[in-house]
């Protein structure tokens, strides 16, 4: 994520990792459809992407109604993805600033401002995501003296995250410390973010990975491939349940089955310190065309075309998330350090 | 599957849902290449292939050493797919058919007979299937007074049976006598065989569906969206451990998190009445190809394409069963009626 003045240029994950290109963003509305046609995706970026919305929207008003017209972009974006916290948390946020400032302009530049340390507190958390998620790794590896294979689903790497990403921060970490990690990538239907952008991810930082289609994580983990399971998270409850990417909460049952632990990695900006209930949620009813329809290369021609996978006739259904109770979660890995999925556990990092 | 003197024609399934064509087996090497390329796919109706591939083999022999030429077969024939016991199954009833013969013209005569035979005996054991598990379904249904919804795995219709199907045959009697049932077709990555294959069937049958990517099934259930999980094997123990498609074990997880019966429908010639350990079954990792690209329609064209799904440099597995633990089976409907998955279950209905 580049910023100018005038727009924010954001790479553009829907063309990965068949074309790696950029998108300016030039109002509020661009934003609004980058986040909820998924041009940017994963939580943390869903928050900054959204800041700077916000002040996109403010350079964008008029001297008169500014506060008002941010306060409708304010809720616009809040509804341009449910189910990720970050969203309305970085939304919130930005609007706190637009309240206090006394005109137009120092509105836009506090936004600005904003939305710029977000991103930088985005990466830092996730850099000690990393420092704290390390360790478990390191321990594998001096347990059983080999390579540490760990698993994940969706994508939880730093193009979810400005950078490190959550879930693979501490891979990342581990790999530059010369420790050898082996990484399963969930493919992850319907969107496919795990063979897109993980594989292509992991790919250009060297880190040795295979891709396995949703369903194989259990055989894998049953067949004692799997040391550690790593996943990232949406929006977590006070109470530790962790909404994630669909699936995820099939990788977890698999993971107590086998006694495998199982990870989440995620900056504080995903938990929701008001949320007891997981029910609560949101989830999102994504389009039946993300599972209808699929995106490839032909590779006679070499361009990138979309194909109808399923009978005409069927009908679909395409629920976004899912939700892992904290029963199932070894613990949780954030910025401030690891606790166990629980009020208590979050309590004793966050005090809230 | 209609049958010549001289060839078998099979549906090649491969091309559906969106060519409906036939293929005709003139040679033992072409029933070979049929079940290993899976244009014929599903454990029932791998077994009937292989019966009339050997008589195709008797056919092929010379009058002198058609003995010893139809043994080779018997072994070719066994290795095109490990994972599913119906191969060996009807393999070795046709060897034992073969080796009685006093001669080669017996010998094809019996073959083909035993071929028939075999295919009349997987329509009615599926047909019992399905008598023995449609009160499942109305008990469901009669304390719920709605739909009753079930989710099945891969394709266990008659596709992969001859007529009728295993997982699939209560739920078409049950929809023919007029109880209300809705399916969620697991997609069923890599191949897709739910989407394309158990889609078109329910879609041809008028039983409503709805098709999901193979990660939603976990979330559904939380959400009470299931009441039965129906689910096909390619080979069960002794002790009622069920190998079937990749992903089966997440969602026998899923439904014992969530107090929904877990059901196995499959005739006996899919059970392995020697083998006492489940890792003792072959678990055939099949193509990367079928992780790695995709097959579908191009809409505007109206052609059907292969597409590369992933980046070049991933690494692919692509193991293609799991075996759900007997722990986790609430009963498995048979051709006798409904046991326990266990030894005792097993040998109470079977004797053996």
């Amino acid at each position: 994520m580049e910023e100018s003045t005038q727009s924010i240029r954001v790479i553009d994950q829907r063309k990965l990792p068949f074309h790696f290109g950029a998108l300016d963003l030039k109002s509020v509305s661009d934003a609004f459809q980058a986040i909820a046609e998924m041009v940017v995706r994963g939580a943390p970026l869903i928050g900054v992407t959204a800041a700077y919305g916000l002040y996109l929207s403010a350079l964008g008003t008029s001297q008169k109604k500014w506060k008002g017209q941010i306060r409708q972009s304010a809720e616009m974006l809040k509804g341009a993805r449910p189910t990720a916290v970050n969203l309305s948390y970085a939304v919130d946020l930005g609007m706190a600033e637009a309240e206090m400032s006394g005109d137009r302009d120092t509105a836009i530049a506090r936004l600005l401002d904003l939305a710029g340390r977000l991103a930088e507190e985005e990466v830092l958390r996730c850099r000690m995501i990393g420092e704290h998620g390390l360790p478990l790794i390191r321990e594998i590896h001096e347990r059983s003296c080999s390579t540490v294979h760990i698993l994940t689903h969706c994508n939880a790497g730093w193009l979810a995250c400005v950078d490190y990403g959550t879930a693979t921060s501490p891979i990342y970490l581990a790999h530059d410390q010369g420790i050898p990690v082996h990484v399963w990538v969930d493919e992850t239907r319907p969107r496919n973010q795990g063979a897109r952008l993980t594989a292509f991810e992991l790919g250009q930082h060297g880190i040795p990975h295979t891709v396995i289609v949703d369903n194989a994580g259990g055989h894998l983990m049953q067949q004692g491939q799997v040391d550690l399971v790593l996943v990232g998270s949406d929006r977590t409850t006070r109470h530790g349940d962790v909404a994630n990417k669909i699936g995820t909460y099939l990788k977890a049952l698999a993971a107590r089955d086998n006694n495998i632990p199982f990870y989440v990695a995620l900056p504080s900006s995903s938990i929701d310190f008001e949320m007891n209930d997981p029910g609560d949620i949101e989830i999102e009813n994504r389009n039946a065309e993300e599972v209808t329809h699929m995106e490839g290369r032909l590779e006679e021609e070499n361009n990138v075309v979309r194909v109808r996978i399923l009978p005409a006739a069927s009908r679909v259904a395409n629920p976004g998330f899912d939700i892992t109770p904290a029963r199932l979660v070894t613990g949780l890995i954030t910025e401030k350090g690891i606790c166990q999925a629980s009020l208590e556990g979050i309590q004793s990092l966050f005090g809230k």
